[in-house]
């Protein structure tokens, strides 16, 4: 290892401060996708023609064109949601990064960012099995990257006094079971997709929520 | 709750670091709306043309053309502005946050997210109290998601010492007067959208500029 | 003024990275601009076509296409830069926000997020004593609130310990030079706008590079 | 050197936070560039045709369409995170800033912000030596700017004490490397561009892993 190596990269602040970004503008761009549908705003009919004061139809048309996107940005914001929530977990344990380290969570990043896209691949084609497969692919990505991250800062020593190896195991079981659940709703797609995507979704909401009920209290 | 739970999403500076990300794209994407209207650029008339030196008629046109937009880019700023310092007044009365806290925070910042679509529809339709009750549905929406982390931060413990009931009250009394002020003016909608239009734009001001004078100082 | 005036908005740091973001969107969106023509990507001509592959002059007239664009990019970035510079330094002369200050900063980042507009128009319409006039305006509207959050943080009592007057007359007279020679520059678009317009990016550049010979090294 | 030249721009922590802004801005965008073809999503075509349940040949045609914009979007976040890991460690051998170092840094952050751009125009003409020269270009000009900062913080007294000699001359020779084989790479762009471009990606490629096998984990 060059002194380069040794040197560069140190700093845990800037890492979070990078993702705090990258997950802020993934989040705003999201939902900045719904758009009021052009052509039919107020000032291109005429103002004075009969009824138009009273007239919310055009109002209605632009709601239920914008719905089901509405439902896809609410999926996608609770999935970055959860990874941020997950990451953040895990940088809080450290108490310094490394070169290695650093480039693990920005590969990390790279799949965050891959999540719009392979959320509105989803949305326009909720009956194709592959496009599940290529969402579900970016989340186990993103899963595994996560602990490929957590195993190389046990090894490397950057791990902060205070985390002891019970939080390892808590976040390791934790993204297993809910990685797992992600692949049992896959495996039904042959069935339906919708179920499938319902499955993920339910899945995420409970994640949010996190109801004080056993099970569902556990992911 | 499991570990997990208990180690999960603690660093309230991250979770203010998020917001501010989500604010500045969400502040910075609504002005940046605001476009030169495309085709009367100098370059695609003949420079040399008679009086093009000294023609300012394309500017004027393409002024007035981003003038209303202008008014709505305020709008929306202002409205981000308030809640933006609503926020961090909140998180400063707190030491600590938890899992549950950042979800409510991160649905709070899903609200932040939806105001430029509201404010787009309602710049489209002044003339619709549908797109008046959209608009409103999501101030109410983010008012109640306030006072929902307010109460789960004092029930969670999550408060830091310096924060008194005093504080508490006083927040909690001001999101109440806002939103009753704003139910106000969405009340007044029968009689004219722009009514309402206007009454809430008026209270945004006030409340930006707060001016010294009983009792427009409440608020 | 209500116990929630008192308490709202106290966080420095918050206000400085809300900062951060804005200026950092907007500088990041400016130069994105920057496009590369449609319809000449090499995919679109036939591979195997006599000379395709030492054909260069399909790049060359892309390159003459961006370059304008680049130019008002970079006098854009100079101007964000300029004043990301100025309101840093006005913010470490503090150690604590209030309400009002926030909103004053609040005003200034909706100055700032014009910019781009401003700049836009202006590369749109360079012969326009018009649009000449509107970027000047933006200019002179962020010079004024500087100066306004200056006198407003020292009669609220906002500024450190370790700030002295000189401090402040050091930036005052700073914002009024710059602001003077703005002003100067727009007085002689009569003459030709194009002279206007170089002499701000020739202030511009000056104030980056800051070279270390009397005069120019004063502003 | 005036008073406010000597106290404007002193937070390192702010020049940081504007990077990681920027970094975060431009890494998201370039991938959020991917988009589903459009015109092809489900609801265009009829839910109950023959066979329109199991038709996965749409969802084949946006992947393939989108492949090599993927391979891009990589080698583009790659880049942008070799160059946010250098930029990290320089400002983390400092302990403070002042306004020239400043400049510095934001020209930095003005080659940063044309990456996408020299990224897309290469790959819109990967056999044009102009478009190689273009992206070569922007590479060397951050190295370049990047021994500036640092030879200027030296000279300044910007240094933090931990700071070595050996450190400066890591990061030199770090840089030094990267861009000779920046250059060794398109010195060999008359055999072939994509010779060219497939070293650089090599290289960068190796510059995240930095396999622990000798000479390889030099650069």
């Amino acid at each position: 290892m060059t002194r380069y190596h040794r040197i560069a990269a140190q700093d845990l602040g800037r890492l979070g401060a990078l993702s705090d970004g990258i997950f802020a503008v993934a989040m705003t761009l999201l939902v900045l996708d719904l758009h009021v549908p052009a052509g039919e705003a107020w000032h291109e009919r005429s103002l004075w023609s009969a009824g138009a004061v009273s007239d919310e139809q055009p109002v209605w048309h632009a709601l239920t064109h914008v719905g089901p996107q509405f439902l896809i940005c609410l999926l996608g914001f609770l999935t970055l949601g959860m990874f941020w929530i997950g990451q953040q977990t895990q940088l809080n344990l450290m108490d310094r990064a490394d070169r290695s380290l650093t480039w693990i969570h920005l590969m990390f990043l790279f799949g965050i960012c891959l999540v719009p896209f392979a959320t509105a691949l989803l949305a326009a084609f909720p009956q194709s099995r592959l496009a599940l497969l290529v969402y579900w692919a970016d989340l186990l990505y993103l899963g595994l990257v996560q602990l490929a991250a957590l195993r190389y800062a046990r090894r490397a020593g950057l791990l902060a006094e205070h985390t002891g190896p019970e939080d390892l195991t808590a976040i390791r079981r934790r993204i297993g079971i809910v990685q797992l659940l992600y692949a049992a709703a896959v495996v039904l797609c042959p069935i339906s997709t919708y179920l499938s995507i319902g499955l993920i979704i339910a899945l995420q909401v409970n994640s949010a929520v996190s109801p004080p009920i056993h099970p569902f209290d556990r992911f």
